[in-house]
């Protein structure tokens, strides 16, 4: 406890506001950092190497894939995404709280590779106020609205498999359940006990 | 989670603190209660049944230990001293959080009975402090003193049987670290977590 750093998982159905939650406690939280994840796409202007994205060939990603480097990744429309291991390892070592921002697919690659990791799932207030959040977010047809909305009415599932539940009806007070949520788990018994015990006993 | 109370079991060896941290939680907590002992002793000038103690007989006290209703008990110089499991089933099931502070034999026993309680352990910042704190405490002689030093010695090693653990070097920031842990309990994934994905469903 307390030596090490944790790596927090915030993950949950889109429309249940995660970016919000997770924008706002790195604002707060000057003991969490956001991971930076590897990618295949090219920089935008202004993004810069290993603060928005460490820039990868394709070769390169595909040969930290293949020496299981990465605690998840994905294709998407044709580029990698991933978070690479070492990253989360340095940091976590040095006793940073690493968050991480992911959907549930890759919350759930990352608890195989990292079960360690403290996994919270953000649920809507209510199945109408999501739908109302996916309608007022962008000006998809009624059909991709539906499709999204039914997509996470089934992802509501998957909060089983997370440590904790946060809703979302105010965004300060799960704020402050996410922070809570770290402070605790700082606080859990976990192998590195034995170290506080021996400081104990060398001090008699 | 959310809708049932916790039983919060707050213990450590004597000098780390743990009475001053449950008497600053109960003030800054209004969610939180102290859990109500039953005793064989008398009452005292002003203690009032139920809400400073359960006052029973030795035959009633000895009955209900027959009937297995004590999450713990002790027989302490002759009187008995118990945690009625009913009274902390009544609370939690009422959606409140019942506290509890106790040594660790009792904290032992709890956890047997009531493995779902929150197990938290206070450990005094060094053995140095801790030495400072008994001497000062009391008026006892040198030999007790080094009695009960030797025995919080021996007792911390019993920190790897809780849940966490909270170093009291500045006792609001102990207190603040007990309440995120109580946050945060309540957030965690356990079984009530259906009746949540139940309400979700049958807004559809």
């Amino acid at each position: 406890m307390m030596n090490k750093g944790l790596l927090i998982v915030v993950s949950g159905p889109s429309g249940a506001g995660k970016g919000t939650i997770c924008k706002q406690l790195l604002k707060v939280e000057p003991d969490v950092m956001l991971s930076v994840s590897a990618t295949t796409r090219g920089p935008r202007v202004g993004e810069v190497e290993g603060a928005n994205y460490y820039f990868l060939s394709k070769d390169e990603f595909e040969a930290l894939i293949a020496k299981d480097e990465f605690l998840e990744y994905a294709n998407v429309y044709g580029n990698y995404y991933g978070t690479p291991k070492k990253y989360v390892q340095e940091k976590t070592l040095q006793g940073k709280n690493v968050l991480l921002e992911i959907d549930i697919q890759g919350a759930l690659q990352i608890k195989e590779k990292y079960p360690q990791g403290v996994f919270i799932f953000i649920l809507p207030p209510s199945m109408k106020e999501l739908r109302h959040r996916i309608i007022t977010r962008g000006t998809e047809t009624e059909a991709a609205i539906e499709q999204r909305f039914k997509c996470a009415f089934e992802e509501i599932n998957y909060v089983r498999k997370y440590d904790y539940c946060v809703i979302n009806d105010d965004v300060d007070t799960a704020v402050d359940k996410v922070k809570a949520i770290i402070k605790a788990e700082q606080c859990k018994i976990t192998e590195d006990i034995d170290s506080i015990i021996s400081r104990f006993k060398e001090e008699i």
